[in-house]
């Protein structure tokens, strides 16, 4: 490729022009800018481009080239010399690149905030993703399920349509046939009455996490979550400057009794299958809930990652469907029945904080691109999305059950929440066995993967509780059955080198 | 659509089974939940999906049927009865929706950036878009130049790939074949040597003007920013509890004689072609504004929007190619070339901030879709996006001549600036003709959209100074040779009815 040279010529300088187009063309070279093999333009385009004679450019290439950084090739080409190298070390006989100022200067401040994220540990990208062939990854759809044929004809219907919505910008807070889709998808299935108004498409629920975020947070605020929760959702949150307070979860949902009288600006939950401990909410913590978020003035962040898919008994209404007083934000994807690698989610915004919600949303982005929002929305009105689902939720809920009865009957006592529903499920070891991370790590030799408190997408605040040493979480949908039914036989391997490498831990003193 | 009637039994409630269901359904349907002609799930479905017996569902049914909330349809389905109508207010009969806990409630605070944020007048969508036939939209490009076919076979190509890159997590800094093309572009165009880990991918500039607000900014810092400047990066960085200041533009580029001695954490500034005036910054202001940050330590966040388009002169390097410091953030973006509909920018960060700029991108969003980042990355490995660039400026080039010497020739004394490169030309009319906004008002009677400093995308701090009645800002690349010329002959007519009917205002008092 001809390089375009970014040259400027300064007219009120001392400095000839030949002089300066060497200088320039010099440092570029210095600073790897220009590297060896690079073809410079024929002189008689960069004179025009410069606006000066082509005799002084002819003069500037033939000063560098006499000191060995240009040199010819081809029928009458000119290129940075291939013995100068690609790196600036292997410029033999340059000077070390001068500094502009001389020496080093103390970096300017950052913010909070970055001083906060850059301590984050929690990621969803794993870059040595499949790298075991036996992962048992927690929230990802089966990538050989996706409906690709359906999915590639909406996507193609749309391209060889107006190239308008490619170009102009697309309404902030989505485009009006999905936002519509949307809200006639979460009053059908989860119960929520909502007009399309009031949907904001995202980029995933982490996106409306973080303008759920922008909207309630002040630096020093209170926040409430679930304990353990979601660890990408903490560090979001306490990257807006929040402080953090923690709520323990019974059986039936997080445990409402316990919530403190006042103080909290937003409570962050997981009602339909907690995460990770996979319980859901019953009714009367839900109502619970609501009445509490009235009387404290709290508003409340309804997490409705993967409900979805409900293996057992009725489907769930949202907490959202229940809330007359326009508390409750709720936060929905597509990333766990279609994919995270479209990052399209929704946010389910209270009338009263549109306005500002839908003007964060602009400021972060100006909106989501448009190709995949508009297939989506076709997707879903032609009614692919909902066989998607019922064709996933079929193989999901065989691969939950063949997980769930293998586990039972290799660890008597262990108990498995979250099961009837959602992506994964939980393992609670007995206390007599080995520790979790313990039999993490030697599946981890045997080339399974699996995930506890410490390692994984969660986030748990006691580690003096042993519920820490006893969580296995277990995500399923990535595996088929054959798969499954490997890393069983591998779990079973695991467990009696464990119990027979270690000192075990006993139930009683 | 057969619905998810999302119900919940309640096993320790004194209410029947049957009362619970009829309560639940009764509700919905006041709620607008459920409405008229919403097919129920058949009886047998719902007694296993609830684990009661089939007589408890059969005579909810009954139950609700005899009251007229229910109808039998078809054969043998039960639907919502259609008179209950699709909205609240037509349910004759019901009563109001009782509110949970009875009365209105005072919303719960929100924060700071939602109360600045709700105010926001600026954004790019425009919903009204393609009203007028002859809009001089600033910044768009044109669609009808949009490289349909070789993008649509970019995407297809890797729609019939592996499905792995939909259904899993994205690095959040974006995918590596694009990080790495987009690297590449910088250095051979813009002359800015950067690693492509350097480099992270964004949703357009905005995105990456809000990632910069976040890794340099807490409430109450100072902010410097060109007056007059971009609308949506100052209300961004408002968003963010920055104060502002402001710094006069000479021809040259800001003034670099004007910078406060100390206090900014950071400032925004447009050196290619300044936002909106057009001028750009010479070599040597570039090189002040670089000393006056190391002195002050200051960051500066470089807007490169449009600098792919350069008509006359020498491809211009950009700011952050003279940078030793490491203090220049360089913000690009495919909008102006592609199309605002993308999404599709990128940002390049001092190895430094790089940590932290990479864990705010993962925090706010998770990343960005995969495909259409795979895909530019193949369009531009392919040559397609250079040949593209090509073709559309040679179409651009030509209007903006014509724009330029139409303009010129309608008002003696009036001033053109920004006409060397870019997207839009800033026409600057003599005092003593009408004011920019008058004429803007008279143009759009005719069916001419142009932009003000009042009314547009710019923002501007000193309505005092006579600039903000004077200015005009015209984009030209959505406007075919044949549209523009009919424009220049309503913006004739438009200035003669604005002569005619005016005081006119003159020079000298």
């Amino acid at each position: 490729m001809t390089l375009d040279i970014p040259l400027l010529i300064d007219s009120s300088s001392h400095r000839t022009l030949t002089g300066q187009i060497c200088d320039q063309l010099l440092a570029m070279i210095r600073h790897g800018r220009l590297r060896g093999g690079d073809v410079l333009p024929a002189s008689r385009d960069l004179c025009l481009q410069l606006g000066v004679s082509r005799n002084t450019v002819v003069a500037a290439y033939a000063d560098l080239n006499a000191q060995g950084y240009l040199e010819a090739f081809g029928r009458g080409g000119t290129r940075i010399a291939l013995a100068t190298g690609t790196r600036r070390e292997q410029v033999h006989g340059l000077p070390p690149v001068p500094c502009l100022h001389g020496g080093n200067i103390k970096p300017p401040a950052i913010s909070e905030a970055a001083r906060i994220a850059r301590r984050v540990r929690h990621t969803l990208f794993d870059p040595m993703r499949n790298r075991l062939p036996l992962d048992f990854r927690v929230g990802l759809p089966d990538s050989r399920l996706f409906p690709r044929e359906p999915w590639a004809k909406c996507i193609r219907d749309r391209l060889s349509a107006s190239a308008l919505g490619m170009t102009d910008y697309v309404d902030p807070a989505g485009v009006p046939e999905l936002r519509s889709a949307i809200s006639h998808l979460v009053r059908t299935h989860r119960g929520v009455a909502c007009t399309s108004e009031q949907v904001i498409v995202t980029s995933g629920v982490q996106q409306g996490l973080d303008l759920v975020c922008r909207l309630l947070l002040d630096p020093g605020v209170s926040v409430l979550m679930e304990n353990p929760t979601y660890g990408s959702a903490r560090e979001a949150i306490r990257s807006h400057g929040a402080t953090l307070a923690y709520c323990r979860i019974a059986s039936d949902g997080i445990d409402t009794d316990a919530l403190p009288a006042s103080g909290a600006r937003m409570i962050y939950v997981t009602p339909s299958h907690q995460f990770p401990m996979g319980n859901t909410m019953s009714l009367a913590r839900r109502l619970a809930l609501l009445e509490w978020a009235r009387n404290t003035g709290t508003y409340i962040v309804e997490d409705d990652y993967d409900s979805d898919f409900r293996y057992r008994g009725a489907p769930l209404s949202a907490l959202a469907s229940l809330d007359n007083d326009e508390l409750v934000i709720y936060l929905g994807t597509f990333s766990k029945t279609l994919g995270a690698g479209l990052r399209l989610g929704y946010m389910i915004v209270p009338p009263a904080l549109l306005p500002a919600a839908r003007a964060l949303k602009d400021l972060a982005d100006h909106g989501r691109s448009w190709l995949e929002q508009v297939a989506l929305a076709d997707f879903i009105n032609l009614g692919h999305y909902e066989s998607h689902v019922r064709k996933a939720k079929t193989a999901y809920r065989a691969r939950c059950k063949l997980l769930v009865d293998g586990l039972s009957s290799l660890v008597p006592g262990s108990e498995i929440t979250g099961a009837d529903g959602g992506m994964h499920l939980t393992w609670i070891l007995p206390l007599r066995l080995a520790t979790a991370d313990r039999l993490r790590e030697r599946l981890s030799e045997l080339g399974v993967v699996v995930y506890t408190l410490r390692h994984g997408p969660a986030a748990y605040e006691d580690p003096s509780n042993d519920l820490i040493d006893r969580v296995l979480l277990l995500g399923y949908p990535c595996l088929s059955e054959a798969k499954i039914s490997s890393a069983l036989k591998l779990i079973e391997t695991a467990l009696s080198d464990c119990e027979g490498n270690e000192n075990p831990r006993v139930d009683e003193p």
